[in-house]
């Protein structure tokens, strides 16, 4: 048994059975001993990016890591954009990357790089093996690593002589084991009774639900809190995943624009913080506040965001006497189609008209949708997913990974033409997989964030060098003829009466299909 | 003035003129303050792989350095791979970064991250400016650091309040100078008459040339000494530029295949190093050394790649006596145009048939074209550049930069459909600008070099799951769909004949073309 046999075997014997893997050379012994060792998938990116993002998609629906494999530390760097998503996702991933044969690193030949500095800064751990004989254990370590709450990022750099080198002492069955998903800390009672007693205060109280405490479950308790105290219930502008749809406790996003964030804060007196922290602007403007709430406002952490959530929640229904309360919950109503020229409204109104039940939807609909997640509290149940970290390009990797961790749910992926355009070889992945998902392109043709965001940062003039930054009209992008380059099925919407049949057409494809359409 | 206008003025006033940007709020004010400015070109990328590796073709083509503008850390990890390979072509690069501003960091906003180390494994010189005041000297110091031998990497990281407030002690004119360019050390006379007596020694001997080695100039320096001596003269397999085509000085390029390059060294006794290190294999295979030469090789420095090349050969020159010696030179000559199915062998004949006066060669053709510039030698003179750093998807993007950088000359991509699909939204940049590029894409639909590897690296039987990580055939990629989706012309070829035609095609059209070769 080779170093490189002995880490799959210990992957996948600790549930990590999905790689997403766009390999080279230095993981050729890796990728050779997929066909010796049962229980891994494979599945071949043409991008790095693609991988990681997959593995955020795979992590956020299942809550257990999958791996990448990478290529040195040109493939890492690849992939470090969509780790930052992941990173503020709390997803789960273990990276495998690629290095050198340990003796052949100080020759510097031409792919060498500091791959432990370029990982650390989107990585809670990075290792690099060090023998065939350790490999198994540093795998186990990996595994233990990425599963610690509240979902981390392990890289694990694998040398090629450690792949390649036999070991000498193998383990029975090649498999190490790490002590995995300890206890996650509890709120102590005289944390619970402050909460509490601001909630009994009077003053008027936020609860803002992050990481774990925006699934169905957790948010049904704090559902039941609010009702019984009045308090207010809040999720981040940008949620990993949300519970979402009918049947479901109704959750306010706070806005991404400053003004309405501040707005939305203006009365609140105190903000509990279970799983997150206290919101601030995006981006800081000229003359604007990096807060959103107001000074003076108290600010209580009930529960950090790898503390147990569900705990706590539980501990704070039960101190309010909020425990036989019913939370009010979203009703089922299907929206008439809107008819006649495309906007943004009615794009919001045909998706919360036509999701299917026990959708994933994928958002990275940017300055479009806004509004969509509300809009869509009134369809069948469904997951939320929004683009945690900020960085673009992420909605096409991640329902990826949805659809590989879920194959039986139905993906949208609400995309930009803008952020569309970051990672576009992800379509390739979709069509070899023959992958679940649905996306549509908001296709403005232009940076429509950017130009709402010169306005925010005081620049009221826009002039040719600047605009030429920001449209991305010359030249138009032809989406259909994209998707044709894949193979997928596509269409093009300039008209509502379009767009609705062709999400008709869309939903009942079993594979990947994409609408463009036309803003 | 505000902090960005300073920046841009000092970019402008130092020769730093051509900005390869994909902004985001961070850099608003920047890209606001290109209309108040003269003087600074800004190309639009899609991606910010696109952006580093333009700048890194702009570098090698002019030796002085292009910024690039990137939106935080993100946005800079897609940029990382490209840079990867500039560090190894010595392009010198200026990389602005934008950031949150300098108060709201703490707030750890989605878009926070460590930028200074992410940039750090990438760049020679890495700096946050603290103040609009500073920004300009911080600018100043950068081009000062990308610019210093042999061609750097300077990372300066832009906070949105610095570059959004006004100065309060403005320079003059706006413009931040400093000591650029400093003579670059000279070798010593001993060691000019070491490398004499190896020469003069009998012993077989090679001279490596690399760096500002290869340039047309120094190659004919080194072709005297060669001709006066009976030194052979080698390039290494991944040059950043080397002159080429009849009338220059013949170089051979040392194999990529390990048993070849061993080969090539196996009588030689002594390797003078001119800009470059001792050939090591590129990677490393189980059983197999990692030099390319021989034990007991004496391996002597004349110059570092930082060191005065020039001057290093024409000290050899004349310590050798080959001042008026004349160097042997390429022939030109028109190769029949081969006809039939398509082999690699006939596509570099039809290159060097067809191959323009003064084209650029930006060569990411992997395992098709190991022999083309060889083949193409009698061609034209030209430049041909090659993936330094080994890092994959180099070539569109680099391509871009030659052509902005040389506008009246033709850039010729050779591209493979593995390598082709790392940045594949280069093509809009392309169609944008209407740069003169024509793009073949070697569609041989796997990726070729992984097949030979996996059986380098010692495995034989290639299994199922190993395989379908290896091809990418399904689906098919429709290379001409991609070039439709951005409105650039495309071609088809099957035989050698259509691809005649195609490249006649192509060479005559004043902007951008592709031609998908199925292979």
């Amino acid at each position: 048994m080779n170093g490189a046999e002995s880490l799959i075997r210990t992957l996948a014997g600790n549930g990590v059975d999905v790689c997403f893997a766009n390999p080279g050379t230095s993981e050729m012994h890796f990728v050779a001993a997929l066909d010796r060792v049962d229980g891994m998938r494979c599945i071949l990116a043409l991008f790095e990016g693609v991988a990681t993002g997959a593995a955020d998609g795979y992590g956020r629906m299942l809550d257990r890591p999958a791996s990448t494999l990478l290529h040195l530390g040109p493939g890492l760097a690849n992939g470090l954009s969509n780790l930052h998503n992941a990173i503020r996702a709390y997803s789960p991933i273990v990276n495998i990357i690629g290095d050198h044969a340990t003796y052949h690193r100080h020759h510097d030949a031409p792919l060498t790089s500091d791959i432990e500095g370029t990982a650390r800064p989107f990585s809670h751990w990075v290792r690099t093996s060090s023998s065939a004989d350790m490999v198994a254990a540093d795998g186990a370590a990996a595994i233990a690593a990425a599963r610690a709450a509240p979902g981390c990022i392990a890289s694990l750099i694998l040398p090629g002589d450690v792949a390649w080198n036999d070991l000498r002492n193998p383990l029975p069955d090649g498999i190490a084991k790490m002590p995995m998903d300890l206890p996650r800390p509890r709120a102590p009672d005289a944390a619970v009774d402050t909460a509490a007693r601001l909630l009994r205060s009077g003053e008027r109280t936020a609860i803002i639900l992050a990481g774990l405490g925006t699934r169905e479950k957790t948010l049904e308790t704090a559902g039941r809190i609010a009702e019984k105290t009045g308090a207010v219930l809040y999720v981040p502008s940008l949620s990993p995943r949300v519970a979402s749809g009918a049947g479901r406790v109704p959750v306010t996003r706070i806005p991404y624009a400053l003004a309405l964030a501040i707005e939305t804060f203006s009365e609140i007196k105190n903000i509990i913080l279970i799983g997150g922290k206290a919101p601030v602007a995006f981006f800081a403007y000229p003359g604007s506040p990096s807060e959103c709430y107001q000074p003076g406002t108290r600010i209580f952490t009930l529960a950090r965001v790898d503390e147990d959530i569900s705990y706590a929640l539980e501990a704070l229904a039960h101190a309010v006497d909020a425990e036989r309360t019913t939370a009010p919950v979203s009703k089922f109503s299907i929206p008439v189609r809107p008819e006649g020229d495309i906007t943004p409204e009615k794009i919001g109104l045909l998706i919360a008209a036509t999701l299917p039940e026990s959708a994933i939807v994928v958002d990275e609909s940017v300055s479009t949708g806004r509004n969509f997640v509300t809009v869509a509290q009134t369809a069948p149940p469904h997951d939320w997913l929004l683009p945690t970290g900020g960085s673009i390009g992420y909605a096409m990797p991640v329902a990826v990974g949805a659809a590989v961790a879920c194959p039986d749910r139905k993906v949208i992926c609400l995309e930009s033409d803008g952020s569309g355009m970051y990672m576009p070889q992800t379509l390739w992945t979709q069509a070899r997989e023959g992958l679940n998902i649905l996306t549509l392109i908001f296709a403005n043709r232009k940076y429509q964030i950017l130009h709402n965001e010169m306005t925010n940062v005081g620049v009221s003039n826009v002039g040719p060098k600047a605009s030429a930054l920001i449209d991305i009209d010359r030249p138009v992008i032809d989406w259909l003829s994209l998707a044709r380059t894949f193979g997928i099925e596509a269409f093009r919407a300039e008209t509502m009466d379009e767009l609705s049949r062709f999400m008709d057409a869309g939903l009942v494809i079993q594979g990947p299909c994409l609408i463009e359409i036309v803003m």
